[in-house]
């Protein structure tokens, strides 16, 4: 694995960038990503190119040895363009546009903005296509950020016209397939149909769920359109794109069928504090992030890379962004780099080189400080870099666990929650996270991969059950372990006719009677393997000619088995979860180990990593005798605290 | 009583009509509602109706042996209606108009949505007005659901001024009646005065208060039309309408008066959830709803209806639209049934037959599954059936309990809280509460209702004192409870000249020198019957010449009493409530018992209801004897958990 | 000190001004505010002025032997004007114009508004402005009252241009000053720049900051246009303005070089409730206020006023704008109303004389009630002037802590908290309080401010350190205490090249590396002359060659001291703040004296004042031997609840 660096020559002075460079080569950095931002300084005014300094920062990093990634400035369209061409501007919920002043300012679907693209990109593109520096492409950045996926302008609303055109090809297939009979909803053309937003009440959920699939497919087609030209004009570079954590707006694996890697930006800090954990949670693992939450993305990732990913940005200090900004625990920097090598990364790069002194970003930390003296992030990238000396080439992982993500999935549930706080990501993560406690890789995959070579297919719930799914776990042979909330729904957002979990029926016989959620403290309880567990949020009453593998003490079943099939009927509490996928994973043949909260394993075909997220040292005799490694590899087998060991796998 | 359902053809093959109906029948339901929503079907195009199918619908229904009841299209505008007039529509708070995508997107204020629905409306009671299986025709589908009574739209802005011009004759008695020397808010004329939104800070209480009244009387005129045109086309058809939980933005005792039967519709579990209740609350009646909040609707609508309510959508099962939907208790559905008939109501119609597989309430359950399958609401249903059988005709309860209510007293705290959590709909409910929780038999009436025939008057409050109480309260001779602010104001939203409680002084000589509201956490205790009582949120420094019948520790008087006039001043907790309701009832001649918390009763003049709301079982030997029935009609002096029994009654 | 009252002759008949004139006259007050928010009754129609009744007012009041104080009524525009010239209106954040119906809806950088508040403030300086009775002209009321000093509106927007052309220069200067080469947003011109309002995610911090800069110059322009008038018209007038708590969005010292008294408006109820204190604090002090609160804004506003300040508004009762409004407790209004004369005050003026019965403020308590008669406010406003006539002429109190706050400060930290809760005016309040409960008299002066003969200079913050600060420091010779986050950023926003603390070095020599922000309860801690203290927040990463005064347990130095400055590296609670101020008090000379938390004293050249804001007695023998006080004035050593002693010093 290489390590890189993000660096944004036009915010310092010319002369320095010779000196930048020779020390990010000298920190052990082999790779530095440029250019996303820069387009009102590549292009100051309309038409007219400011290639110099461009040009003399290529070369300049280049002449030290450097590979570059190359981001596309689109995400930054200049105050210029947004004033000859408003109807860029990408337009809120509330019905009106946003204004110039940040970024990710421009809508998806403005025609006017895809020629734009194409015209900046392709000059670039022509421009540097193949200097051989330049090793990748980034498209964009971070697309979704901010919430911009979807755009009300008017824009948006022709567009989703058209694709609406171009999916039910007469309005009545619309209405039938949406079902518009419903409050006097039908429509006589395409050019009925508005954006679902600003209704009295909630807006119809076929109508939601399809302004959510536009626009994840406007997403798709705007990076295709930055792919086919970059690919046109530099050939053989690598086209990528950095997506972020819990991202859901689009459908990342279908978007990554235009990449050839997939990336993703990592902070684990700032991600704790936004995402749904407690504030328990947030105070233990202040300063190093939630231990699963990168491996997650890592697991992610490679998969939508189809087996290649990297770490676009690793967070190397206290973020700007979050709530509040802890910086990271001495150790965690470096920790989180090895972390992403065990899971696979080609290359991790930090965001950024040094802390600029000024606009939005000037509190988020670099590998140096402001005045430029290497700070934490950079003493630990160094540290990394001598680790990963040692570690060697990559190697690929087992294949153990499949757990299916479906990005459709996420916006069925998003568009009809029913029970509040029931998202479709919180959901597949914590199943993650269970199966993660007990020592298995896993591999996210989305929901038409081929199962092949699994050992244990994991489906936390599939809203809508995709075609062909039962016949690809037949053929896998693998014990399955089901979530709730699963075939509950047509592709059309409509209760199927023969009840849920429909399409699945031939895998387990039972039928969902009646769906019901719950308040926080109305959990229901049960007992199992001695512990007691909780069924809460969401409880299905299910069914079968056969009884249920676990109840609730108020005679609910919840855990359905049925041969190799396990079905789960309600929103499982962490034991629960484990009992279930424990047991999957025995039937499976793997050898499940319990691992402490705050120790974590990944196994590649060489080598066993031990990540401790945890405050005091681990003591990890009985966890490298588990897993038969013949020798040290780095660290020790009392693991310190935010601190990893490297052990040589037998056989 | 009679039972119905809420049946909607248009959402199922015509094939399955006839079964459909024939299924009701059988089921022991002798009424159907249908046609509400339906407007785009009837109309699909402008002015060209598809009548075929409603006409096959009617006969299929009708020919079942099913009597009509026909609602009204008007909640739902059909889309090409709206392009073609966008002044339809309704505006928000926030000064943009509301979309096309759900319901009830209109502005009552619309010139033109008034002539299309005089159109529409004229349109169906010239086809169907003398139909001999069409019973009544239900007004339009909820008033006021989904905030929707006051918009903000030009449309509602100029009625709104022809309105006050109405009201007040010239500008120059709006500026005397409102008090606009304050802050330079002086008219010169009409037109200068603009819908009372998107100020700085507060409005003027006068204009927002006269907003209120405004819309209320906009949606009680366009009631009216409607009315009119199918009494006209219709005659000695039943015209009704179904008004909702705790909805108090247009004024229901005028709007009623254009009806012939006041219907409502009864959500108990949804409403649980989303109004004031604790979360302590929320968990006790998880599934089974508050114990008094369906009476409670029962006795206000009925007084609504002059004495004939009907519930027009009765919950069978979860609902989608609350937070989260729990499933009601088994036997709950039952109860809910047979208590609306001891309140007094004609017909109870669930909503709704089949679960509807698309669309925004696809998860609300309905008497059949999506398959068609009877779900638990069907069963309870059919028992309810049985039991009627069993109860015989209906007869009326005795006069005990005048509780007033007042929408404009709504208004008027809603326009100036002064402490927030003052909500004059909680007051009343918890004043009703306490006097059911002593048996008590309740009407709920306006504020200018003859008195005539009650043993106790119970006044939770009236900002402005209505005129003529006074004397309608001394001819019923009764004892009197009245609640905190009350007489508080001038009809034109001012502090009266002779200070609260301004006009009921004749009946309690006190006088409210100041008034202070406190936040939660800040209450004053005091003793009363050996318990500890709480004076919480709004308090009243009382001037009197005879000293306080119960006082807090910190010597503030809050229960006040001359001769069999009783006045509190606070918001009362329970056990103050119990304490004054309890000696107020025992004053009046009536006999208090003191129900636990989970049971309720009605009487009626042949029969004692016993409700038993909570989860063990409840000995009701003490009640019954209490209540001097003569024997057993349904259940057992044990009432089970979630059940009921009915006793013959002396005399 | 002179006792006044606010009255609006316009709300009241013409019949009553002279009884109420005497009546004032009768209690003790001497002055009396009139003719703020009367226009519309002034100039009832476009150019037409009504004199007469205003003629007739000040006459009345006049012939009583009542100063006078004369308010601009231009916070609140007439409706006639605003519909003339919509363009008056001020827009809010949501990029809508706000509508009349309140007050304060003009945007302060309306050209045509600044054309109609010089035609009538000119209007009536010509006419009153001799007036023997009026003695001071008040501008326009509480500037910046419901957040409306920044406005979105058109022409704030090119007026925001112009002040950008006018401190930049030229636009390149801006782009390199901000920092725009940061995210493609550099401009081209300075008509590029939009109000940083709607962006996608945060505006750029220098652009907010300029924004937040201008808006204040915008109403000291503003309200130096008036002042202006005045002095032409009105020679030898006092010009005041009445400020209000904590109120940031304007500079108040800059804008006072413009007035001749600073006054403000003292709410302690009402401001308790809405600031950031907690609901333990909110309870305690529920019908007393905040303890500092009040001496807070004296010791500010003084300083503001060179010296002259004003209490123009006293809280006398209840008020109606809080979520909620309790009565203060028996005897606070005599305490407050002393506690301004101790602190310098040379007027207090109650708001307002009677309860009026109408319109948005109808619920705020009067020195007398709706009925005229006297309520519990007249009674302690009378009690106040005996005690004033006990205690003859004011004096000033001796220079011992010179307190720094400024607005820019404040403005920094706003646009870019970094942690959530960090506010600049509750951390000056913090250092505030800390030295208060030592018994120090404290004054709280602007950054450029001149400290010659304090003792104790205490910073609580300065994130752009002023220029000559330090050399101020020096000359003035006495310990410094410096807050967290000072010297942080330069004056456009960046962080400064010479790392934080920037500019001040010199004084103690320290480099902050690196800072982080913590969520609520992951403070850390350490023990404080055997106490433990925590650190909270925000925290510092502190380079120095010399060891910390105080670290946490986990060994972050927090308190520096370097010769006799201080520095504390993070938000410091009451105990680490208490041991930092009490060390630095005595290396001053000053002698600390430990109060309980609900005593308070303050000290003139001729008096001790003890407050007692709490709800036992207080033995204050201890403290007056502290004081070496030589005899007593007012009260008693034994200080009962809600009440005070004076005594006279030594000396």
């Amino acid at each position: 694995m290489k390590l890189g660096v993000c660096y944004y020559p036009e915010h310092w002075p010319q002369e320095q960038w010779a000196d930048d460079a020779a020390r990010m080569v000298e920190l052990g950095l082999s790779t530095v990503r440029i250019g996303e931002f820069a387009w009102s300084l590549i292009e100051p005014d309309p038409g007219r190119f400011d290639w110099a300094w461009l040009d003399r920062a290529i070369a300049t990093l280049s002449d030290a040895g450097l590979s570059i990634i190359f981001g596309t400035p689109t995400a930054t369209p200049p105050k210029w363009l947004i004033d000859r061409s408003p109807d860029i501007l990408a337009w809120g919920r509330d019905g009106r546009p946003r204004r110039f002043g940040s970024r990710r300012h421009y809508c998806f679907s403005s025609p006017t903005y895809r020629r734009e693209t194409a015209r900046i990109v392709t000059a670039l593109a022509e421009r540097y296509g193949l200097h051989p520096a330049i090793i990748a492409w980034q498209t964009d950045n971070e697309f979704g950020c901010h919430d911009t996926v979807r755009s009300y302008s008017p824009a948006a609303i022709a567009a989703f016209r058209q694709w609406l055109a171009g999916r039910y090809g007469t309005i009545d297939a619309l209405n039938e397939a949406w079902g518009t009979s419903f409050w006097s909803q039908t429509y006589r053309t395409f050019k009925d149909v508005d954006a679902p937003t600003e209704t009295v009440t909630e807006a119809h959920p076929a109508h939601v769920m399809d302004f959510a699939r536009f626009s994840s497919d406007q997403v798709i087609s705007y990076n295709h359109l930055q792919a086919d030209i970059i690919r046109h004009h530099a050939p053989n570079r690598i086209i990528v794109h950095n997506f972020m954590g819990f991202f859901t707006q689009f459908d990342h694996f279908r978007l990554s069928q235009d990449l050839d890697v997939a990336s993703w930006d990592s902070y684990p800090i700032g991600n704790l504090n936004v995402f749904w954990f407690s504030s328990e949670e947030k105070r233990h693992w202040l300063r190093q992030g939630h231990p699963d939450l990168q491996a997650f993305h890592h697991d992610l990732y490679r998969s939508c890379g189809r087996g290649r990913m990297w770490v676009m940005e690793q967070q190397p200090g206290p973020v700007n962004w979050a709530p509040v900004n802890p910086a990271p625990a001495k150790g965690m920097v470096r920790l989180w780099t090895i972390e992403a090598r065990a899971h696979g990364a080609e290359l991790v790069s930090y965001f950024r080189w040094r802390q600029v002194p000024f606009a939005q970003e000037q509190m988020h930390a670099g590998l140096l400080g402001r005045d430029g003296r290497m700070d934490q992030g950079g003493i630990e990238a160094r540290a990394a870099a001598e680790d990963l000396a040692v570690l060697g080439a990559a190697s690929e992982g087992p294949r153990e666990v499949a757990l299916i993500l479906d990005y459709d999935a996420h916006w069925a549930v998003e568009t009809q929650p029913h029970g509040a706080g029931f998202r479709h990501d919180r959901l597949c993560f914590e199943f993650y996270s269970a199966a993660r406690a007990n020592g298995c890789n896993i591999d996210i995959l989305p929901p038409d991969a081929s199962l092949d070579g699994y050992k244990l297919a994991v489906i936390p719930s599939l809203p809508i059950w995709p075609r062909g799914l039962v016949e690809r776990l037949a053929q896998a042979g693998c014990p399955v372990v089901i979530g709730p909330r699963t075939g509950a729904r047509t592709n059309t957002m409509q209760l199927p006719e023969r009840m849920a979990p429909d399409g699945l029926q031939d895998l387990i016989p039972i039928k969902i009677r009646k769906v019901e959620t719950l308040p926080a403290g109305a959990e229901s309880h049960g007992q199992i393997n001695g512990q007691t567990f909780s069924a809460a949020m969401w409880r299905e009453d299910v069914e079968a000619d056969f009884s249920a593998h676990a109840s609730t003490d108020d005679g609910c079943g919840i855990w359905f088995a049925s041969k190799n099939v396990h079905y789960l009927a309600c929103w499982p509490d962490a034991v629960l979860l484990d009992a279930v996928l424990k047991a999957a994973a025995q039937e499976a043949g793997l050898a499940p180990f319990d691992l402490p909260r705050d120790i974590r394993v990944r196994r590649d075909s060489r080598h066993l990593f031990i990540f401790n997220y945890g405050h005091e040292p681990f003591d990890a005799h009985a966890l490298i005798r588990h897993f038969q490694v013949t020798g040290r590899v780095l660290g020790d087998a009392i693991v310190p605290p935010y601190d990893l060991s490297v052990w040589a796998k037998a056989g």
